[in-house]
């Protein structure tokens, strides 16, 4: 069983992280995760929304939209059909969610981020490329909080973004647990799931979905395990492309191992 | 450690199934996890949607809703926002998934079945009670299709619809993992999951989510063996509801702790 | 002629009104005509619509409503195709207009009441069952802001809710004047007339219709004998389930006929 | 007690029927009801709505709107709001009945004729100003299609256009029944009734509301007797209007009065 | 090569320009340009829309719409359809834009001027009979302002409301260069140019399309001046119906042709 | 005087189109006019909007967006907004015009195609960076539809794409004519103008606006000269992109400056 690329089955396509690809947005990232190609820009703005105000939190949040034709056939524009659809809004909430988790609102003080997920050309795994990149572009647009002292008295980026989060999709195709998968194989996957994961290994969220057929307690452990692991090197390289120093391989291992 | 309603952390609240509770549709249930009280609703309607025609196919979606007041504050109606919220869309999809990994959509040849699941009261949980009631009306929706001889050729309820599903929440409340969560324990949840079992124990769908925090492996072991408990209980009672024959207990036991 | 319940053609069908029926709600009940089932429940919530502001006045508000398959064919849901049909906005039109004609609304001070009115299953006199049971839901509402000491000074239940009020339809079918249409009726009606009268026999509204057709002075008077005295019973009821000493029949009686 | 024009209290306001005030549609007439200015149009299309079609019948519809600055203060256009009020709905659906009422649908064959009240200038009155108005357009868009030939087999004009119909506001204005409301009295009316009525006097449609307060049954007969009277002076208007012989003084009186 | 009308190339359709033709607005013209029949109001409110609060400046801006049986055959209703068309948007924005340049926002004080223009028929040029319209009902509506005292201390009328502006249509029609092009010769027209000019005969605005080709520099010219021409004429009218003394003609002239 | 980049007053920015930026769709280009960055997709889809059927025409069309934080500040987008705003609207219909300028539809055939252009990045000119990107993309689908054998018989790319479009934005800032503005020059510009013109130097649309005050002939003059000549430009760079010949210098001169 050879995959449409020839990856081994746990391995990743290969994963480029283009700091600053905008000029505008305080952190902006272009996510490739082989074809599939997102551009992820956190937009830091003063204020927050009004169910918030007064509380002295912050708020992150994340929107996700596909252009026309990032895939094979042209879809239709949310916006000229006037409402998003039940896919894009699940999967901003998926992505707002996962970054929250990493962010110590308080430290924020009453500021926003929003985080725009727009996937330029899509082939599978656009929720997890889009999270993994957004991580980076949330850690420049905090760096840039920092910078301007407007972070809470005494944070830093450090205690502000105080875990990473990287996320992966992995499935069955061929009765095989695999990594990463292409958009070839998402659309015949048995089982599709994405895991979302912290730096050190933690669950943030699971997702998994029999989208033909069913999935047992030993399949759902195998695929756990691909995720995790695709998780861990996607951790290395957001460290790296931040500039942070990497975690020791060994450490780490165990960290992800536990 | 108590739980607010006095149960033990692997006890289900209360649940009924009221079959035939509305005089119009093919099948309805109103099921009641506790204070949780949905009405399932199965509408069956010749013909499919149009991307579907010609394919001699059926389809199965669902809608969930909200009344204004099933919650303890009243939210404004989607209807007058003009537009359905993130979370409305989210679990629709996720009540349509559960329910079309139960049918074989050729053996409902052209016609369709629309699930509306809204729910009159709120307590924790709906979307699973939704689940485990939507496939109870399912039922007698296709049980009726039968009887009016609209089902493919030799095909009967049982092909059509070869599978049952159920479903539960779990959660990690005050550290401890906890079966069928109300709203007073969701919204302090640390972790929150929804597990989607079929009636032989195997996984549809699982959604774990870290709430506040995140879980490791051995928390997220602990809250699938509660799903997969819970979901099995909730299955035999969809068995009574239908007077099907109860699976001899051993063997589903087996069948479940496999 | 026979109505197709057998019932007198003055006769209302079996009335019940469960209040309480909802657990969050200040004010709930579930109403029955027959076979029409509608929940009402009344939402208290501090503060009025920015235009009301500074006024000192409250504010009382309806929102009608039918689940998909209230009805013999399964609608699609306002909520999906995004906009409110013309009969929802006239009924709650019409609802929130019935009930403000009871409330003095200098009494609730700067409080909003809202009236959800959800069809759970629809056999005709839909509307008209839910200004029925509307007014036991605002009734006990207000017995709550009451208790809560949220009404102006000196005000009481009496005071802010002065007048009670019900309603009926009544049509011209095969030819004869009936009382409490079912929707078997309704469609074959060539006039439809809806009676809302207070509970002291006095007019808050009628609206009547020739549906097919056309109707004299004469039919309009038999219409509004009929109206007025359903109106009659459905008040005595009301005030049976609020425990309300019920007016002294010979009095009513003076009270409704002159 | 005097009424702001000077009026006597059964007086209608100066009325004109200006027939073919635009060019384009095949009837258009612009109504006035004193200050009240609306222009109707009527507009013909082959073919009927989907769920019409090949039922051999046509159609006839009413679309009701006001310019934004119609009014003393300006309102938002529905158009950019991206919705229709409750009281658009509700008076567009009432000129469609009361037209309806006056056509033979299965003489029209599958021929839609859209009439469209567009309010210039308002002050009180303009939904009985746009029944009054719509029918003399209604009857040049039938006189378009007798003449093109696009009736039914054997139908004519009057076979088609079997009845006419005019309409008229009454209220209880300052303790009095008053004829044809303008705005001022309008707004301070405890009653508001709109009086549909066919060219004998027969009732179309009744819709009486306490706009403040509550109305007895006398008050009712007092308020029919004025709008009765005001639609028998429209009808003649009406007919001399279109050039039709008007009913014989009599004739027509005992027709209204029996 | 005649014109459809018999007018000369250079000839405009009978203009004319009734002010006050609404009794609520500030500001009211019914504008006709031959068949073209547009309703002009300025409605001047107190306040400016959020974005602009605190600048000391007002703000003037427009909207066009149409009535849906202006034209040959009936167009839905945008409110119906729930939202605006990009024409219908283009359109407003370039009245918007014309009507501001001749305002001094900050004369205005914080008050709003919002101008409607109302097509209620259409035969081609509907954009330049609005601008050069709402440029007369702008003008009333900033005389109301000064006779209110609204405007800022010192500001006149003609301080306030610098310039003047009106708008024509041009094209080549049969190879021609004509002036105020009639819906006949538009829909075939291979070039159409939109020129609004300022009293003293700069351009505010030039907007040429070859709809069916392209053209050159020569052809450019052509319309150019025919639309200054077209314009100058519209000047005086509007003087004239203002009241305003008409420039010298020589004067104006040597403006216009300088 | 010095622009922000140092340019002359005639000079483009750094101008690059980049083919097959994207794998999915049949053309595509990124085009860049200095830091604008605008992706320009081309669809084919078989068969033509339903208005269009039966005419054995195609249908060329062209959707605008931007995203999000294309911009130096966050704008919401418009599909969260739910409808589509006036700017957009105005660009999409200008890039479909301009380009519908050199399609022979019925070589087309019953076949559409749909460009669509996002703004990854904006700083002035993002609409003539549009339709000067969109060219080339709307070639290369021609090409792709040819060498499919899917055009009308004996048509060529050639003949189906009769004419090549270009444009630049030019306008007078500091009272200099300047040409291809930065978004720094377009707010501050006194007059802003698209020119949009063929390969052989006709105008296709020409589109001046005094933002801040008016101009004169003399000024427009100016503006075209500076624009055909921008366009001159980018026709040489269109054609050396997609490998053609470029035309004669001399030949070209000509024909632009006749």
């Amino acid at each position: 069983m050879t995959r449409p690329d020839g990856r081994a089955a746990d391995q990743l396509r290969p994963v480029t992280l283009t700091r600053n690809w905008s000029m505008h947005p305080e952190g902006s990232v272009l996510v490739e995760f082989g074809n599939t190609r997102v551009l992820c820009t956190a937009s830091v703005t003063e204020g927050v929304p009004r169910w918030r105000k007064g509380t002295g939190q912050g708020w992150v949040t994340a929107e996700y939209a596909m252009l026309p034709r990032a895939t094979t056939t042209r879809s239709d524009r949310e916006s000229v059909k006037g409402k998003i659809g039940g896919r894009t809004h699940e999967i901003s909430r998926l992505i707002g969610r996962a970054l929250r988790a990493c962010v110590n609102l308080k430290a924020l003080g009453e500021n926003s981020i929003v985080i725009d997920c727009d996937v330029l050309q899509a082939d599978g795994g656009t929720r997890t490329a889009a999270i993994t990149g957004s991580y980076v572009a949330l850690h420049d647009a905090v760096s840039w909080l920092a910078a301007k002292n407007m972070l809470t008295r005494k944070q830093t980026v450090e205690t502000t973004l105080h875990r990473s989060v990287a996320a992966v999709s992995v499935g069955i195709v061929s009765g095989e647990p695999r990594l990463d998968l292409c958009y070839e194989e998402d659309v015949t996957a048995a089982v599709d799931m994405n895991v979302v994961c912290t730096g050190t290994g933690d669950f943030v969220e699971v997702q998994g979905t029999g989208e033909d057929g069913v999935f047992d307690r030993k399949q759902l452990n195998a695929l756990l395990d691909l995720g995790v692991a695709g998780c861990e090197t996607l951790t290395t390289l957001q460290r790296q492309t931040l500039g942070l120093p990497t975690l020791d391989a060994a450490g780490l291992l165990e960290v992800f191992r536990r």
